[in-house]
């Protein structure tokens, strides 16, 4: 319960989880070190996990966890994500050694979706094309108010 | 590269789009006002939006948008997203006030994914907790190799 209250009620959101009835993957009986709640429920059992860089804070790329994927990363400290082409889980870098080392983990405000923030290994360019982060294109013709 | 694909995204997806095996897009024909061309084909035609603070590079949010939000955050400048639970478009802040102003538009490698950075208008707090950030949480537990 410990994990699960310790999220619920690190601002007071106790109250309002509690009727919550179908999302909840109550994971708490075991002490601090148990998975934080998290709600796999809306996204068929995945949720969004965005990595940011944890010194410069670019966005590097946005995956999808399962349970799993998700408790893998917690465990070994890598990103984990499930591949929903290949119905499976990778660990981020598995082959290419451009892991990506777990350095903080925040949780949104309805617990499913994480920001991963972590440090970049082996040449440090996250994306698959080679680019430092997948985001490196920019949209043209949008209205800048 | 990044150039390459920068041109790629902006014109023309329209026409590989419909065989598009998975990669590549030529976008080269229609005018720097089209929409940049984005597959929504991944997730029941949504795709995930993390909204970043355009100066602090805070992470502020994450979610979604179908076509129409996409199109209406280009048009309008503010960050609209498709509400999954109520089935209808929401423009951020639309009662709050605190609307976010888009600054700037990233969209990742496999253009399913857009990272917008925004400026927080009204009393910034994006969160309806009333937090800054919906990333308020830390994730305990967790293995920092």
């Amino acid at each position: 319960m410990a994990g699960f209250c310790f999220v619920r009620t690190f601002r007071g959101a106790a109250q309002l989880k509690t009727d919550r009835p179908r999302l909840a993957i109550d994971i708490g009986r075991a002490g601090p070190k148990d998975a934080p709640f998290m709600d796999f429920s809306k996204l068929d059992g995945l949720i969004p996990a965005v990595v940011q860089d944890h010194k410069t804070s670019e966005v590097l790329m946005v995956g999808f966890m399962n349970e799993e994927a998700w408790e893998v990363t917690r465990r070994t400290g890598y990103v984990t994500f499930f591949s929903r082409t290949r119905n499976t889980l990778w660990t981020k870098g598995e082959t290419s050694g451009n892991r990506l080392a777990v350095r903080d983990v925040l949780i949104d405000c309805d617990e499913d979706t994480v920001l991963v923030k972590a440090e970049r290994l082996g040449d440090g360019n996250v994306c698959h094309t080679g680019e430092r982060t997948c985001f490196f294109q920019r949209a043209e013709g949008v209205t800048i108010p």
